[in-house]
């Protein structure tokens, strides 16, 4: 690498987003991307603002902090919002995990690998049960403190619903391991709670260590647009702005921070699109399972299949010739799994009409 | 501070962006906004986009770095683009000059400052001459070796014009900046340099560590959809990536982009703007030194003002007081001037005339 290249630069584990190959066009289900546009008063809000782009976007996002706070019933001085849940991530990893330990699932979204490795965290991970399930009763740093006497404990990190396997762990459960963690932060990653679970958010107010990260890319149709948030005690919301007034000002720019606010105040067309894909994603499951799949209890915007005849690898080439991208992970304990995201019910025909022909042909 | 922040919050010292009240409706020439709205064609392909938001955007930017790479006749892997110059700042910083020793004029854009102490680069001041201009003989890491002989040399963070002073240094100047620390990346941030002047893009294929920043904030009129890039050897710009992808990968959203590429595109526009602004810069930098104010030679998209009388604090005060919000730095050596952005002539006359008031009053 390049002599110029400081530390940091020379440690550092990019992360690689999910492939977007552009030879033809494809159906893809390998991103979680939400199949329907967003709700119409997103395109008006976005609109009105265009003329205005000449003029710097507010660095607090006010009026999407204000719509945020009231949606979740928190304060404002709770909420913190910034360009995608990732970049919010980065923010919570700088703010309270440089340097010290963190807990972590061993499957689940490899960001948080690439988060320790840039902000030298201690990564250590916890194995998840056999079902793929979290034990919550794992998450506990007097378990881990006597093996790492010398380590500063960060805190832990855990979506929920966990992904790629998409099991959602009970709120009742979240707050044992809050309860059990008060020198640490627990960040518990929301980025797809909207298909039908219950949000932490909830507990904020009793837990001066309880940090909810969600995002606008899943539920809310807007993964282009960059918006994500968190939700915390006043003073994990001031040291995120710390971070982020160290590195860039304005990360959610005019149209972003409009955009999302008239999102957020379209629930009806919330409700129905979430309702849509659970509804697929339940059908779609009965189908696999008819079909000899074995699937997780996924509460997510995906499902995540395994069959134990057919190799994961040779389904997913099958269904890229095919025109289907799904999500195939090379890591040890899901490599014979694959990772479907939700798409339109048209699309997850076709994809369900795929899967059959090759099980058929397999059985063949 | 909280129990819970990590060393790099409790370090941080984090940047203050201007200040934009709410209490009233002000004539804003505190934030260099272009006063003007962005080419309609900007309009249109954002439009174009909108209905597409439920994808992710492209974390590569592809579109983007091609059209840049086309305008500044660089190859596409010579261009890197972030969320406002401000984030590819900290991307080269993060790169390039964490935990190394960098050589930075005493005044200039603040966040420079902040940058450093969060990547714990040693921050060596070089102070700008009497007159406010960079002496480029100063910029040698050879004189100043020996006084740091356990620092690293990361490289020199220079902004060309200057900020606030506007002063414009000749490229033949910066080549030979560059060519006398081939052991540092130069870094320009030419955020400024449409409104005149030459950028020193022209040299990245004959030096390996020469970097150029650039934004479309200013003259592009479009501060609010937050993009800015990079421009140097492919190496510098995989550094970059480096950091990002460790970070967010998706820092551009869908929106910005394409609205980014149709600016670039509209030429004619661009001119127009520029030529506007420039002009209204030459006419009341005229009328200034008429009324007694000594002003910087700025070749950037504002003044630098001071009147050997009558103190900057009391301008100032009484320019907001009368709606009028520009920036004054209670910084030593610059302490008595004010930085004031260029409006549109209609807001410039009202600016002129409230100086014009200001001085007979404190004549009488």
């Amino acid at each position: 690498m390049s002599k110029f290249y400081s530390k940091l630069a020379l440690k550092a584990f990019p992360y690689t987003p999910g492939e977007q190959p552009t030879d033809k066009k494809y159906i893809k289900l390998n991103s979680n991307e939400n199949p329907y546009p967003p709700s119409p008063t997103v395109s008006k809000a976005i609109q009105e603002e265009i003329h205005k782009l000449n003029l710097y976007s507010d660095p607090e996002a006010t009026v999407l902090v204000k719509a945020l706070a009231d949606y979740h019933h928190v304060k404002e001085d709770n909420v913190f919002a910034g360009n995608g849940s990732d970049e919010v991530l980065a923010f919570a990893f700088a703010a309270f995990f440089a340097g010290k330990a963190i807990l972590c699932p061993d499957i689940t979204y490899n960001f948080y690998f690439t988060f320790a490795k840039y902000y030298e965290s201690e990564f250590i991970e916890v194995p998840l049960q056999d079902d793929l399930s979290v034990n919550p009763a794992d998450y506990n740093w007097e378990r881990f403190k006597k093996l790492h006497p010398r380590s500063q404990f960060g805190g832990i990190v855990l979506p929920n619903p966990n992904a790629p396997s998409g099991i959602y762990l009970q709120l009742s459960e979240i707050e044992k391991i809050v309860q059990a963690n008060p020198d640490g932060v627990v960040l518990i990653d929301e980025a797809y709670i909207d298909f039908g679970e219950e949000s932490a958010a909830s507990l904020i107010d009793q837990y001066d260590n309880l940090l909810i990260v969600q995002t606008f890319s899943k539920s809310r149709s807007l993964a282009g647009l960059r918006i994500g948030f968190a939700i915390g005690n006043a003073e994990l919301i001031k040291g995120m702005k710390r971070i982020k007034d160290s590195y860039n000002s304005f990360t959610v720019d005019r149209l972003a921070m409009y955009g999302a606010v008239a999102a957020l105040k379209d629930e009806d067309y919330f409700v129905e699109m979430k309702n849509r894909i659970t509804a697929t994603r339940e059908t779609v499951t009965k189908k696999l399972q008819k079909a000899g799949f074995t699937l997780t209890n996924s509460k997510g915007s995906f499902i995540f299949m395994t069959h134990k005849d057919i190799p994961a690898t040779y389904l997913y080439e099958q269904l890229k010739k095919e025109g289907v991208l799904v999500r195939h992970y090379k890591q040890p304990r899901i490599n014979n799994y694959l990772r479907v995201s939700i798409g339109s019910d048209e699309e997850m025909n076709i994809f369900c009409d795929i899967i059959d022909r090759l099980i058929t042909e397999t059985k063949v």
